[in-house]
């Protein structure tokens, strides 16, 4: 398999799934929709969970695992639930499988079919709050702050690699509170806590906003998202947090006694990111050349490579590499020497870069005659050669440095890939032209919002947290508007 | 809910639910045999996957994610496999719902029926095998050392919480080698890995064995596996490690170009530990009191409570024990100050103490004159009091006595609890008035054995690993028999 990429001018869309399969993060399996998380694209999936579990646990929230299977009823008890999932669920309906008459295959067990259909879980609202409606009965049993690590499964008909696929891993907040105050405000410090996430990790610049009521989840009364800028110019929502409200408390019937003796409804939240969060990561950074990570996830910061013609120059150069690979270590850096004889270094650069490794350094004879070191940077592809001694305290630098730098250039190319625009002509062009996040007025309907989503198919992203105010008009229909919002074109 | 516990001697099973539901460990869903693993028990499991994980990674392994869902017919490539699973598969046939023609409710679309129906994983194997294939071409793709944390569905008939549910959380490893003495090599590695965690971080003593062909994994030429007592006398299975031979390599068409350049089939080995750890947790240590804990698992190793009349010695309390904190986590020790004035320090105690907390602090008025503290230990029951100064140095041995004193407690009962049978009036006898392992000769035949669990209910757990050669006879058949074999009643 030629390790070569399709460019992004030619084809970005081609790129991303060449890109994903070649730098050994994923692949389809043979099943539809479905694909296989491979080892390199796990260990960053790791790295991921490893930092967001933190966060959560540092706000309070503790982990628990509930059933993969739903019963069918309990989708219909919230009216809006249900028709947002209904049309995309996996349902079992039996139970065991038998051996064929003819003795030569196996068939599904007619015997064993279930009362009622189970759904495979794709949110878990419903399963919880029938479970909370046990656990709750006064407000000494609240707030519950409850997180679930989890497959879900979307029987979605278009499907790309970690963008959108039938199953995908997930981590799935659900929170129980006395009062609307205090929900919201969970709302709230979640979508923070991902939109500090994205920047400070990912390097991916985001926007804090609400959702219109068109793109709300299935139930909630407010929906906060993170909305992300891809390369191409199209948004990629990146993490979401709803408010909602006592919707399922009213649903499954689950009330508290409060401090004042009275029997209220629970106020509820729940918010997720998921494996989607591996599209926006690769297609953030990542170039012509392959993978960009951003050192703060990279499963392999480091990675060492010798130059040599003979063993015994292996040899000299290894006792000199492992020295740095303990420094390194020390400094709680992940480094990787690879002196294996199966390629040759150019193939080992071109791998590595593929796989988005931060920053590689090579080591020949000439460099232990003069105590240097060659460092290549991922993010900018420039070498520079450095003094061996102290070279770990160099790389420590170096790996902030690239972190900021890569923030840095998503954050610009972010700003000046979010356009005014003040009617439907100039939307139009820089929809077409320019790409990006477009700030124009909207007048509030659902029904503008679908006409300009059916002409355009751009949607809008968000309303921006703290939003500036400023009186204008909707852009199609010319009735009057108090703000701006955010449309774009979005994965 | 009362929190009193149904003792082990009146009910050892009833005390089992009733523990697992009071300290919070897990409850059943309102679903068939499905359970919610509740925080208090989930943080148990994390500490067990995190300690198992560092384990694997340390011998090389990476972990990686396959599909849920497995067309029908993966199952059927491998003979064996197909008849083992095929029982407990839970089956997706559609793939959307609709609304009823009422309007009222929802149900499975008829239309969106899928062509092959899909089985939720029972054990991955065969779609791990078949994405394998994609991966393997020469000897220098192997080996491959591949595992995965995942659910699987498996639809038990009879389900209790933890030790037999139709949903449970484990980890399956599944490795490629180019020779038979490697893969088997590696399938004893990983049994040896799980003795050693089981062991040194469960406390929990177990013998190291081999399966007879009857009790071996579906699809396995060898099954490796640890077994240990509980303290009804009863063996639990509480991990495997199969050596699969080419078995899934020849059904799913995997080989590899050897050194050599000969085309050969690739040898496997596959590996697991379940929430099933969870069960054999609990049953090897707690008592009528409630959990007991092992501290290296302990989500809550010290438990603090401040005894006090006014809100005045509360506060000097919580100076004094903000001190002992600070100490003890940076000593690693994970504590828990409880100063909620919900509850008195009784009701703390017993709630403590049935949540398997290893060491509980009481700090009252009179410690603060006499710079003392009360130190429970929970394994003991018993009190201490010990001078303020340095306690962090006291309770941070104390907690390596009670992991060391809960191992060899366990492995006393253990040891005294295997017995050699010579005939089988002995054998029936040991088995219904003391239980445990029975050491005795077999014939090696599955026909014995069957007879055996017929008459019994008595299982072979094991041949030991390293087991004494002695002639003898087999005690139903009177064929001759070169070594003896550990027999129990098992969960």
């Amino acid at each position: 398999m030629s390790k070569k990429l399709t460019k992004r001018s030619e084809d970005y869309s081609k790129w991303y799934n060449e890109l994903v399969v070649k730098a050994g993060l994923a692949e389809n399996s043979g099943i539809r929709g479905m694909m296989v998380i491979k080892p390199y694209g796990y260990a960053i999936w790791e790295k991921m969970q490893a930092q967001l579990d933190k966060m959560f646990k540092e706000t309070g929230h503790e982990n628990a695992y509930f059933p993969l299977l739903i019963p069918k009823s309990y989708f219909s008890k919230e009216a809006k639930h249900v028709d947002g999932f209904a049309k995309e669920a996996a349902v079992v309906t039996h139970y065991r499988l038998r051996t064929t008459a003819d003795g030569k295959g196996i068939e599904v067990d007619p015997a064993a079919k279930l009362e009622e259909e189970l759904i495979i879980r794709p949110t878990s609202e419903t399963i919880i709050w029938d479970t909370y409606k046990r656990w709750i009965q006064s407000y000494r049993d609240l707030p519950i702050l409850v997180n679930q690590w989890a497959n879900v499964m979307r029987w979605e008909m278009r499907t790309r690699l970690f963008l959108r696929t039938a199953e995908f891993l997930w981590q799935e907040g659900h929170t129980a509170h006395a009062t609307r105050e205090e929900a919201v405000q969970e709302a709230q410090q979640m979508i923070n806590i991902y939109g500090e996430f994205a920047e400070n990790f990912m390097a991916m610049p985001v926007i804090k906003g609400v959702k219109s009521e068109t793109e709300r989840f299935a139930g909630a009364e407010d929906t906060y998202t993170i909305e992300a800028l891809m390369q191409d110019g199209k948004a990629l929502q990146s993490g979401t947090s709803h408010f909602l409200g006592q919707n399922f408390a009213k649903a499954f019937d689950v009330k508290f006694l409060s401090k004042e003796g009275k029997l209220e409804y629970v106020w509820a939240t729940s918010w997720g990111v998921s494996t989607r969060l591996m599209g926006a990561l690769i297609m953030t950074h990542s170039d012509d050349n392959g993978l960009v990570l951003p050192p703060k996830l990279a499963p392999i910061q480091v990675v060492i490579i010798p130059i040599y013609r003979k063993t015994e120059q292996l040899k000299e150069i290894s006792d000199k590499v492992n020295e740095i690979v303990k420094k390194l270590k020390d400094k709680g850096i992940s480094v990787k020497y690879d002196d294996s004889d199966n390629y040759k270094p150019g193939w080992k650069f071109n791998e590595y870069e593929l796989k988005g490794v931060p920053v590689r350094l090579a080591i020949g004879p000439r460099d232990l005659e003069n105590g240097t070191v060659e460092v290549a940077r991922r993010d900018t592809l420039s070498k520079k050669t450095v003094a061996m001694e102290n070279v770990d305290e160099y790389i420590e630098q170096l790996l902030q440095d690239i972190q900021s730098n890569l923030f840095k250039k998503a954050a610009d190319f972010r700003d000046t890939h979010i356009t005014k625009a003040d009617n439907f002509e100039e939307f139009k062009d820089i929809l077409e032209n320019k790409g990006g996040f477009i700030a124009a007025h909207w007048d509030g309907s659902a029904e503008t919002e679908e006409k300009i989503k059916e002409l355009t198919k751009a949607t809008i992203r968000c309303i921006p947290l703290n939003n500036t105010q400023e009186d204008g008009v909707d852009m199609l229909t010319g009735k009057p508007s108090k703000q701006r919002v955010l449309f774009a074109k979005a994965y």
